[in-house]
């Protein structure tokens, strides 16, 4: 009988696995997508695309066993060549190619130029051509950025005593009710798409005591932004026996201190190649009322916003303006926004019921999260759902569990997709979306 | 300006922060879950629900500064109390309380008696009380198992240079067609929700080489079985540079091997609670035909199944059942499924196209995943799209990354709920599901 045993090692090596001076002449084998071609005549510079980076490779007439013309950029190859130390070369060394294997070959040129160093490209003309223009370097560090902030959310709760946990997409009821829900037929019965894990992770806080979730939500909105996606991935978390909602906005610090830590440590080569030298602070995160905020920004910059229950974008713009510019600030926590602003199940300050005690993160003056202490006493959350005239049908489950004791708890949720944009640069969330789903978009 | 700067360490001591013997005597507080309450009249065994946990503590009249009557099954409390070492005791350790602190208080008693090792009800009422049922100690160590599982996946494959991406679940069209898919409305337009990333996946392989996303999936298919759900989390990755299909079981391999591991070192009071004394071989995974499996199973258990190009539930048990019978083995690769069974961008095998090169992973005689090589030639792509009489329209995005280039390459899929469940030992599906969603289900 045949037997798989594991991962065997290949016989092609990646960048990092060639020490150009230790390998001085050896002659090695490696493959790639041909990213570019240099031809000089007698010699060109063949630069392959591989997952660890670009590696130079050099063809030589009468040394290497092919003609140029047997090769185009995107074409999938393997070399055998020689390795050479060379400190001009990206990684110290380059190959002399000598021999060519074709892995693949591609059936028409090139719709973009995606060997420069950045696209030079409408964001629109991008979004066409997504999985084309991703393989260009600088789009594609983008989403290694990415990959860094989830990793280090997930391993950063994890250290923290936190379980992962997989909640429904697909419900009977909304979360928090509204307009803005995607509906279905789901077997002849209606149904939405979550717009929030809010209510189950909720319920598993009494299950778990502290629970994460990285996944997609969705929201019907109608907003055609910078900053609104319809489909977006939430890194949502929630926890018990909490003595105060700074507990949450302590937590989330945490991990955006582990996180910058993981990005300098392991994504050392994305950040260069996007221009990125310094990560932002995250050693202390101011904390400021919301009312306080708002009297902030209209005293220094003379700016008086009609909306007293809200924040409007240009408002947190200024917010971040002024925190950077008077304390260096790159995050700043905004707390107790008024409650009518705030959903159902939001805890009230005990000082002022007006308000809640709650915060949204601003990051470069740009919401990235919301969060807040949550109501965990039973008929408190009647009340507040009376109050509202609301109606409890549809919450069973999720009043159960209250009715079942709940201890005292509150989380947050974080748009990925907007800490993505606000980390690399990038003033449109689109450029921080693999493939973005909004108002008129809805491929690739 | 206050200032938020990470987490501090909380006053109140989990489990493992506790060291019976070397802090015998000391004072403590510890917060947690009434989980039961054993009164033994002048003494009671109070244990409390912890997330890394059930914690001893004793009342004792006249030296617990309460009365039993305070507190309840459910109420969430904070205990002041001594640590006294007690080898009967959970953890080595009991807490003799001295004060308690009322942190919430259920509303009515609990629907479910939790307290039990297991749950003694069926698996309709765990299911209608799911916030409450998975309160219950062995109902929640299995979804623990199921965050080592997902946690072993990523952890491999960023070892192995996988790059994690997030894909849309709102789609255009499907990706691979059928009737199987929930549609909805987007804005006026129709949409659908992916039932799987492959199109996604493969698109990334052009530009990262190795890709995986662990995310849910939507399949409308009207199976009502003990295997089947509506939604489900898919652990997916793509491999570009393969060899042979047999890289992509060597990375499952790989994979199973890891997690294994992890659990073993991580998640060991789990399977201790579960009962979970050896876990599943995974040294080696026989590998064997489709044809040559059907045939096996019909002259051992002399048994005709009528469906030369599929098999059927019972007879990948049957196949599970010699597999283990005659090597031992947990797992079995079946390959080389018929070509007209399996999706048009399956790899057909050159010896014999009426077969692909393709697997399913049998667990215990289950389908748990399905995976092969892919087509990476777009006029091969194209002549097989053709010879099934299908239509391209919808799928230019797709067929544009191999129109410019893609390397030989492959993936799979493993369902995570599946996997989960033939690792616990239980036989339904929706036992190893959070909040499952089936033709019947769509609440909790």
């Amino acid at each position: 009988m045949k037997m798989i045993t594991g991962v065997a090692k290949k016989d092609t090596l990646e960048i990092g696995e060639i020490d150009g001076a230790a390998m001085d002449g050896c002659e090695v084998k490696v493959n790639g997508a041909i990213h570019a071609i240099r031809d000089m005549g007698e010699v060109a510079f063949i630069i392959l695309r591989k997952r660890d980076g670009l590696m130079q490779c050099v063809w030589e007439e009468g040394v290497s066993d092919f003609s140029l013309k047997d090769i185009h950029e995107a074409s999938t190859v393997e070399f055998t060549g020689i390795v050479r130390p060379d400190e001009r070369a990206p990684h110290g060394y380059e190959i002399r190619i000598l021999a060519l294997r074709i892995l693949s070959q591609p059936a028409a040129p090139m719709p973009l130029t995606i060997s420069r160093k950045r696209l030079n490209t409408s964001l629109e003309a991008k979004l066409n051509y997504r999985p084309i223009a991703l393989r260009n370097i600088n789009e594609r560090a983008k989403f290694k950025i990415q990959e860094g902030i989830t990793r280090g959310f997930r391993d950063f709760l994890y250290s923290q005593g936190f379980t992962e946990i997989h909640t429904p997409k697909l419900g009977a009821k909304s979360a928090e009710g509204g307009a803005n829900l995607f509906r279905l037929e789901y077997f002849h019965r209606p149904a939405i798409l979550q717009q929030s894990p809010q209510f189950y992770k909720q319920m598993m806080v009494g299950v778990y005591d502290r629970v994460f979730e990285t996944a997609p939500v969705f929201r019907a909105e109608k907003h055609n932004t910078k900053r609104h996606l319809n489909e977006y991935t939430s890194l949502d978390f929630e926890i018990g026996y909490i003595d105060s909602f700074e507990d949450i906005m302590a937590m989330e610090t945490g991990f955006l201190q582990y996180t910058m830590g993981l990005l300098a440590r392991e994504y050392a080569d994305e950040l260069e190649i996007l221009g990125i030298r310094k990560l932002p602070r995250t050693d202390e995160i101011p904390q400021v009322r919301f009312d306080v905020a708002k009297d902030m920004v209209a005293k220094k910059y003379d700016r008086q916003f009609r909306n007293p229950f809200d924040l409007e974008p240009e408002e947190e713009l200024l917010i971040g303006k002024l925190f950077k510019e008077e304390y260096g600030a790159d995050f700043v926590f905004v707390t107790h926004y008024p409650s009518r602003k705030r959903p159902f199940y939001a805890m009230d300050d005990p000082e002022d019921p007006t308000y809640t005690l709650s915060f949204d993160l601003l990051m470069g003056g740009l919401e990235i999260t919301t969060g807040g202490q949550r109501i965990h006493d039973y008929q408190m959350l009647l009340d507040k759902i009376a109050a509202r005239g609301m109606e409890t049908e549809g919450m069973e489950h999720y009043l159960s569990a209250f009715k079942h004791g709940m201890p005292p708890h509150g989380g947050l949720g974080i748009g990925l997709e907007r800490l993505t944009m606000r980390l690399i640069g990038e003033d449109n969330v689109r450029e921080a979306t693999l493939f973005p789903r909004d108002l008129s978009r809805l491929e690739p």
